[in-house]
């Protein structure tokens, strides 16, 4: 029976890669799955049902973000300008030595505000003291796959730990909450640390979130290192035998690239923090044309600025066809395809989101259509990716449940989340010489 | 004495290419010129000036788009994943075929009733039947740079009536509005053509406003027909020694990048249409080494999707730094003393605007600092470049009047406007074999 039904909205459906839009729908949804979409008015519904005004809004699958460190939301903007090893060594990694438990939580609840105004209903995220994520996660309502990031330098004690979160958490929640292994990367890690991790991801039945080849010389040291780029250590100690969310994978080679496809991995592409740190740019094109899943991601707010999933679909294109000089690369169907499916399935949701249809898990983000930025209206499909931002998303529902309505957030207290974290911020930003999670390899 | 007072807002200098903020300022206003800025109370302002709760909003020169084809809006999305060629050909100019007078009057409210609400309050301005987009300027309360655009095959006769709505307008409109001449670009002209839009310009004594090197094509066809570069032969037929806005100008070469440094010309960019169509990127750095003033420009919406200019700062640095494998181009002070100064210089305002200080034109542009997306806020300067949209603009002022306040349109019915576009867009997506306004070659 109905427990929930968005009246009268236009629906976003991305099929064989090609975008339409039926106009004047019912969605129903019986608890957390979608029931059925009908012409409006066709069927008469359970006057106990939830009803939200849908007129005047596009309805699409909600956003998905297939790699964040949700919490860094703490550091946007706070480091700008610098290069790559400054970034990390000299600002990022010395100021989250100096993060506690409670900061996560409230880090977490901070970046998954923003996240849900933005249409966005699932992340993938990977990051420290994921219990205190997972909590964030359940109050708010937000669907995730979280992985705990574990360096090399912490050892088995360091990898059990992420251990007991998953047994805690895994498929918990209602089944919002999915959980995988985080080793941080190989470049942080040793061959014989990845065995161990891949050794505790067949005993855990969990798939593993990895940072791989983001960067050209991440390739170079690893060839020099031991003989062969990152992805081809992750298949040799086998990483890949699990399913596997590469985090950016830019510099995969063409080998990479073929002996990707033999093996249940998904790359997640972030593109505003390549450009902006002036990385480069992934093969993108050459992943979809030899069927590896891509999504889109946002990294952390740190180096994004934004958790805006929307902006990040019209960085990929847009950075994708002047790289490529290329005005045919990822047409419009191509691109949404990427952003609705394939992020769910590299984000470890397979099919289950990502599209709206009778039976999937109803996760939906409504759009405002009344803007001037969205008139004319040729194609709703082209003003989505090309002109209209996410301050028009006015509704967001997760699993069924009400996030957003009217642009007010139903399950986050924003003044409460705003003040909590002012207060953190200027212990959070301490940088203390030679305190650091890490340090990246020049 | 003050006629207008922002009370208690934030006001972003930017000076020797570096950012900062004042806060808790008032600007006072007395007609079209910014009279004083104070801290906030300071001063005790007349009871019968207008006064506006500036608290809790950052102040910034309105922007500036430095080439725009506003009335294109019509065409806003209609065409996408096409050919630059078929995009032309195929496309926009047979459908431009159909314009009207009266179809560039609402169509140039509609542009700038978009511009108005993403904080731009000056646009320069290269398309057909000014006198109609003078007037919807007029109402408006915008600032404008007016080119008539001409092509050669419309003779002398087609470059009088562009000369004839030049001694009309310019200057006119209390100063609101320049008028420039706008001979379409080398490849679409003739080099005696362009001789005589060069005595034009001496005898109205206005500058020129022109497409060029827009393409690699472009150039190789121009060497090939005439021996030199397109920047080249505007130099040799005498344009350069008019004030000249270059629109695009990405396929510069060396050469024409150390010849322009000799002439009072200036360079528009808008990288979002550069990278949506494949292009290519302007040298911008190169530019601006050289002391070249770049500009913001958004060209139209037909390729750009809108008409948005911090959309296209933001694209500006990102494109760049990918494309120069370079985190440390464009720092966020010297971006935004091109959005700035840069654009004002090169739409032929000079230093009267893009600058919020004593005796300048009171353009000002008011945007809101509480969205997630600007929190935490270290450097509003790096938010406004990295985080917020442009649906934060709040207020935005033009030669000391009010265009747009609490997001509500001060000077335009946008419902009319809508109406009036709506039932003109059936007559003007039409094309009729055969008929066009001009051709590209490919």
């Amino acid at each position: 029976m109905t427990t929930l039904a968005i009246l009268n909205c236009d629906v976003l459906k991305v099929e064989h890669k090609t975008a339409s839009v039926a106009a004047a729908q019912d969605i129903l949804i019986e608890k957390e799955k979608i029931e059925k979409i009908v012409p409006s008015g066709s069927i008469s519904i359970a006057d106990n049902a939830i009803k939200i005004d849908g007129h005047g809004l596009l309805a699409m699958p909600g956003l998905i973000n297939s790699h964040a460190h949700t919490p860094m939301v703490y550091f946007r903007g706070l480091v700008e300008d610098v290069t790559v090893e400054e970034w990390f060594n000299d600002y990022i990694w010395p100021m989250e030595s100096n993060l506690t438990e409670e900061d996560v939580y409230w880090g977490m609840l901070l970046g998954i505000a923003e996240m849900i105004e933005c249409g966005v209903t699932t992340v993938a995220d990977h990051y420290f003291y994921m219990d205190q994520e997972a909590e964030a996660v359940k109050e708010s309502g937000m669907r995730a796959n979280l992985a705990w990031a574990v360096f090399g330098h912490q050892g088995e004690k360091g990898l059990d730990r992420t251990v007991e979160f998953i047994r805690k958490w895994n498929n918990s929640v209602d089944g919002r909450i999915l959980t995988w292994l985080g080793p941080h990367a190989p470049y942080t890690t040793t061959p014989e640390f990845l065995k161990l991790v891949v050794k505790k991801a067949k005993e855990l039945g969990v798939g593993i979130h990895i940072h791989v080849s983001e960067t050209r010389d991440q390739v170079q040291n690893s060839i020099r290192d031991h003989g062969c780029t990152p992805v081809k250590l992750l298949q040799q100690v086998g990483v890949l035998d699990h399913p596997t969310l590469l985090a950016h994978c830019s510099f995969a080679t063409d080998e990479d690239i073929e002996l990707l496809t033999h093996y249940p991995a998904g790359i997640a592409q972030a593109p505003k923090t390549y450009m902006k740190h002036g990385v480069g740019l992934a093969p993108v094109v050459k992943f979809l044309k030899k069927g590896i899943p891509v999504g889109l991601a946002s990294d952390g707010a740190a180096s994004n600025n934004t958790l805006d999933i929307l902006e990040q679909l019209r960085l990929m294109v847009l950075s994708q066809r002047v790289s490529l000089t290329d005005p045919l690369a990822l047409p419009v169907g191509e691109l949404l395809d990427m952003a609705f499916r394939g992020s769910a399935r590299v984000s470890g949701f397979g099919d289950s989101i990502g599209d709206l249809k009778e039976n999937n898990l109803a996760d939906i983000a409504l759009i405002r259509q009344d803007g001037l930025q969205n008139f004319p209206c040729f194609n709703p499909a082209v003003n989505l990716v090309f002109s209209i931002n996410s301050s028009q998303f006015d509704t967001v529902i997760c699993n069924g449940k009400v996030l957003m309505q009217n642009r007010q957030l139903k399950t986050i207290n924003k003044d409460k989340v705003k003040q909590e974290i002012s207060k953190r911020l200027e212990r959070m930003t301490q940088r203390v010489k030679g305190k650091s999670i890490a340090f990246y390899p020049s």
